[in-house]
């Protein structure tokens, strides 16, 4: 860590901050320019608070060296992480692709649904039982229900289930859910992030609509340090002033995690884009460039396709993205479907 | 709430969406242009799920006239809300100003800043005990204890107190808490705020980092909508691609708030810039805009107060911008503090 | 074009607004609400200035219907433009490699680049003479004299030069240049587009940084209105909070550009991440998702490879990008390289 | 400047390297840790280029301790600069106030804002001759006409005038002229800039929708680097994610910029939030954080006065914001109007 400090600050000053550096366990190493000192941390400084460092009134800025996440940094795991859920896998040579319904609404649809995408390749199910909303007026979700819905169609189809969860109170009903979703908006919800760390179940974390790469490594540290290494990052867009679509999908986030961690990498095209259109390019897209594998929205319910609007991505377009990904696999290999 | 349609859009599916608008108990206006059909959807629209619409493959884009709050939304309380939390209140032609440390450290810290912000004029005393941290191995707050350190602060100086909860099951710890701060990152937990709006306590809501303000006020309304009307809405800067600070004071949100709803609107320079020195003018520009208090940032342990470089705001300049800002409402008149 | 008037407005507001709009051409239709009236505005709306209605007192807000752009409109010209560069084009079954330096520094330099990157599968050579540099004291570019080296690079290759303008009176420079590019800051120069337009060669219109999709084809238009068809768009990553990366490449960008135009698109990954090691990845999904071409950085002169450091993609790596964006190409059928 | 190496450098790597920063005349600092080592640049950096040492393989960031702006620089020169306009100045005890219409339309309408924002105190006019506009089919201003009628303006109130240059080739046209503006979209049109740097023009320099406060300061170095030091910096709103106003005021910028630099800032609220009702409370608040002055669209043609529905700020309106303003200043003392 590096402590750049501001122009006037004397010998005193910095004698002082030095001893209080060398209390914490850390060398101090000193780089005098005309203007500016510069003081290098050296050791350990994961547990060493930026904020307040930075928050002196002689320090001008604050500058980490190493990542302040240790169980999720490549650095010390060299090896891809591959989560084992169910009968298959996320990371290593698997591609996994989550599909089914934004939201449970029946036993007909799920099943339905959960028979079509296990057609087209899908490696799980995916539905919302639980739903966040930004309106209090807005449908929240069969709850309970929906994922008793989920773990029918995972009996009758062996598809695992992932669900998404928005209150640790809840954690009793997800013990036969697969996978845990931690949506965008509880990325920084810290008390859940601990709570999931105390299971073992395998935990997909989605990216905050605002947070950094940086931060979304940080709060999966927040669940391995719980003791819970199974963590699934997914990449879903982030907020920009672009409106033609419901945020910015992020694909460079992918290397970009698969440089920093050792963690699996998926990609939601569905919601990044809010666009039915561009899920098939954008799929692609993220199979191009090395994502573990996709979360998809796909709707089939004929009491909820409006008015001749067939709403969202129809099982037969998911077979068909399912297919072209496949191509894409195949054409740079390493990773089977 | 307008729908435009594609171009190509047929008869028969505009009849097929015009039949499912009348069966949701609203009226159909249709508009025909050269390329597009534009449909108006008149009534109580708040319970249209604009999305589900948005993604109907004959629908180009939805377009909200109403907004969707209602209990937060000025056009059905025209009059200004006034919170009343203790002995004072927010709102009306009070200036709140809630200051105290960022985190509760010890008896002898928040006694001895209690009684130096009460004598610069806080009206309210602010401290953090449960601490939303970016990492897991960052300082977490003296939770528990540090609630029952501000309880005896509020008991010496009289002060009402105010502190950040992020985990509804923490609530019975908050009984004698007067004001119930939900922070930026738990803006969209909507199980949070869920149990708060059964609360009757005032809360403090915290705009996200990347929240629009008619996502502030659906979560305003995500409490009002369970019975607790006592909502105070807080600026604290929203992210963008400045690095200087930590984030950008969105000052235009005060005027635009209190255009659109009847809550009142404080301000944290403290948070927003994420740098001391710039307290000062952004607190003054708040009170000049029409805000109706400040959260400020003092802190005041020596023991803290590493190698000769203060941190943050001390109690003496603190003082000198609650004078500041005095003279600043005196000048506008309206507002007492 | 839809303005919705805000509650309030008085009927004799509204026959005066009509009475304008019809005088402007068009044909009114109006949609009364309980608290708003919608007025539609029918016909060639494309010269209503909508900022101009928005500032009305009685408006509450405006919505564009139809898109503002018309000659680089998919609705009008629903057929893909193809622009002819040299003995090559970019658009239809082509895909289009430009590689070079970033900046023209030698004409060994120049001469060896741009023979590798032909042989490596480049349709065209790329080099920067005239560089747009944040600060006054950084290198700006060889201007003339490299424009002269990529001449003479073309002439001894056979590939077409692409290089970027910054100063309409530098065009006569330009004679020999098969594209001319326009860089992000002068996205909005609307002074150099209007130039632009008034030659016939072909202009690669680079995003800027905060630029919406619609102010890039809104740019386009610029040069278009002025007769010169042969536009290339370049998406190249915009700005946000992230700071792994220069910016942010929003690949979703490209199936939009086509969903809205007719114009080739283009991705430069190598500006938009900034990490030599992200352009492979980056290239890839930008081939997946429909991308036109690519515009790649290749540097190779081994006196600026300073201290063993080699500096962004070399020419063998360049060559490992492009036959990895061959075999995407290729399983995905249709453009063939 | 601080270039933090990979882990896995090797010493003859790094040896390498520092003969290469000892070439460019700069001392060698080098502290290791245990997994990085950091490369200290001491002595004068402004020459050193950052992305192409970023761009290094061995390099995995660079940070740079000295600000690379020189002539803007306030550790240079500590004192406030005040830049004399005609019969006034910006900067120091003088509050600036510019006001006028969006676009000069008519010697009518120019003479009677004149009058009218003399009369309400204004220091200066403001008006649009040259207009930037997104759609190649909206009003283009009426140019050099504009510019006579400014001209004339000026010789019958005595204000000194502000209007907009997008062309050096125009600048002949600017000689009477007392402050040539440079738009948000031209802040990092480098041409425009050096041309004006050799100028002695006053330059109010208006920051870009995406521009960090940095660049704005390399931008105003563009000028002075040519010899032309009357720089006056405008905050005009930054672009983000939030859709309630045009842009984002970002207020900071003004204490920032005063540490940052010498030279005069001043606040355009008209354009920062499209929305003439905030401008009065964002004013205030500029004037209450120390902003040097205002720039303000006023608006008062009643020919163009639509439908009962008058256009952004009135003269009245602008009167009412003006007295607020100096009521804002005089409790704050020290600058005068």
């Amino acid at each position: 860590m590096i402590a750049v400090l501001k122009s006037g600050t004397t010998e005193t000053q910095i004698e002082n901050l030095s001893s209080w550096i060398r209390l914490q366990g850390l060398e101090v190493h000193l780089s005098r320019g005309s203007l500016h000192t510069v003081v290098g941390l050296v050791g350990d400084t994961s547990k060493i608070d930026a904020e307040l460092l930075e928050s002196l009134d002689i320090v001008e800025s604050v500058k980490r060296i190493s990542e302040p996440f240790k169980s999720a940094n490549r650095k010390f795991h060299p090896d891809d992480s591959i989560i084992s859920v169910g009968n298959t896998s996320v990371g290593g040579n698997i591609f996994a692709v989550m599909a089914g319904p934004c939201s449970v609404e029946s036993e007909e649809q799920v099943m339905s649904i959960a028979h079509a995408v296990k057609a087209a390749g899908a490696t799980m199910l995916r539905g919302g039982a639980f739903k966040p909303r930004t309106s209090p007026y807005d449908f929240q979700g069969l709850k309970a229900d929906g994922i008793e819905l989920l773990i029918e169609a995972k009996k009758e189809t062996g598809l695992p289930i992932v669900t998404e969860i928005m209150n640790a109170n809840h954690l009793p009903l997800f013990e036969e859910v697969d996978v845990i979703q931690v949506g965008a908006r509880n990325m920084q919800n810290f008390e859940l992030l601990k709570e999931l760390g105390r299971t073992d179940k395998p935990i997909l974390l989605k990216r905050g609509l605002a947070n950094t790469l940086k931060e979304l490594l940080m709060s999966a540290e927040y669940i391995m340090a719980g003791g819970n290494e199974n963590v699934i990052l997914c990449e879903r867009g982030v907020r920009t002033f672009e409106t033609y679509t419901r945020n910015t999908l992020d694909l460079s986030a992918v290397p970009l995690l698969h440089e920093l961690s050792h963690l699996p990498v998926i990609v939601d095209p569905s919601h990044a884009t809010g666009v039915a259109r561009l899920v098939k390019p954008m799929a692609l897209a993220a199979a191009a460039c090395g994502a573990n594998g996709l979360m998809i929205e796909v709707h089939n319910d004929p009491a909820h396709a409006l008015c001749d609007g067939a709403q969202s991505l129809t099982p037969d377009a998911f077979a068909d993205v399912t297919a072209a990904v496949r191509q894409v696999l195949s054409a740079l290999g390493g990773i089977k479907q």
